[in-house]
């Protein structure tokens, strides 16, 4: 229980409710990571109906980008995956380089934890396995779908870190839909273009055996 | 002057010099920002003659580099830029992912810091600038060597953190080799390619007039 919970409880106020989960939620995915936090342990810490996380919240991976104010929520990648105009690329690099990010928030303490502390990057880590690429994995639906995801990711979080947060001249000053053409054609190979046959990790390859390398 | 510098000076020992250096560097910077950091204001702090900081450090930007204990250092990519086996793609990309990174060092610290605090976030920002940019950008030699530098930079970057930090399965076990094979193209279009007219950053663009857009 938090001291927030106790607090600024009003039983019946949605947006007390929601802060009150919310931060049951940090606590309870900082302490136990993300695989063994369940949505029962964090209704049960915010002193709420499990129904009611769900509810206001969905899945336990919503919960999670919720309660951590991702920048970009795997929803909005699931659904510029599913469709809209543009190329695939297109639509991936929009909605990276147009995310809003609160200063000083919680993505922010995120991150700065994850530097340090190693549950906290293991908490991260199984984020991205469990929630991200479990979720996008399938709406690409190739063998090698999480690296492709994880190569054109990493790509889009690099360059929303440098032009967002530490506001480089030369990258923070070009125009939105100049860097969208110039860096789209590298989002659409990344996920669907031909990569020379690397194969998905985590799968045996010709030759090497069962886990060999 | 640090407690560091006062306990464990030993007059003559270059490993002790360097060490009282890298912490006054350290605390200097952090005081005065990158830019108005001066070799002269470490060296006092550290109570050496400037020379010594020079002999030991080089310039302020290696210096710099050296103090916070960057995987990848400005000189190391410039060796790349100059020439070598392979694409300039294949030997900046191979460079990022072969970089070494001492858990719980400097480097970490210094990107938490960025993450929180608005003057750690400047000096890293400055240093970005006017170390790594106005150093490199003259080996590439074109009028949109910043942006294209930040475009390769922010990829890799994102890359390194993905793999080597967080350490997601699907990108931390693919085979080197074929990281650099994926990636290298990419990289080689960001510094060299065609990358459709985008205009050189802090450069007046045709029809809008000095600073519009």
């Amino acid at each position: 229980m938090t001291a927030g919970a106790r607090r600024g409880r009003r039983p019946g106020d949605p947006a007390v409710t929601r802060r009150v989960i919310l931060n049951s939620a940090r606590a309870t995915f900082a302490a136990d990571g993300y695989e063994r936090a369940t949505i029962r342990a964090i209704a049960a810490r915010a002193e709420v109906d499990p129904s009611l996380v769900h509810h206001h919240f969905g899945t336990k991976e919503e919960l999670f980008v919720a309660a951590h104010e991702f920048p970009i929520s795997p929803a909005a990648v699931r659904a510029a995956l599913e469709g809209g105009e543009g190329t695939l690329g297109e639509r991936v690099t929009r909605l990276y380089l147009t995310a809003g990010l609160r200063e000083g928030g919680a993505f922010e303490s995120l991150v700065r934890s994850a530097m340090t502390h190693p549950p906290a990057r293991a908490m991260l880590r199984q984020f991205l396995e469990r929630g991200v690429l479990d979720t996008l994995a399938p709406h690409l639906g190739t063998p090698d779908a999480r690296f492709r995801i994880l190569l054109a990711g990493s790509h889009l979080m690099g360059l929303f870190m440098m032009r967002r947060v530490v506001g480089v001249d030369a990258l923070r000053d070009v125009d939105l839909n100049q860097l969208v053409a110039v860096v789209a054609p590298t989002i659409d190979r990344y996920l669907t273009g031909d990569l020379g046959g690397v194969p998905a990790a985590g799968q045996p390859r010709a030759g090497t055996g069962p886990g060999g390398r």
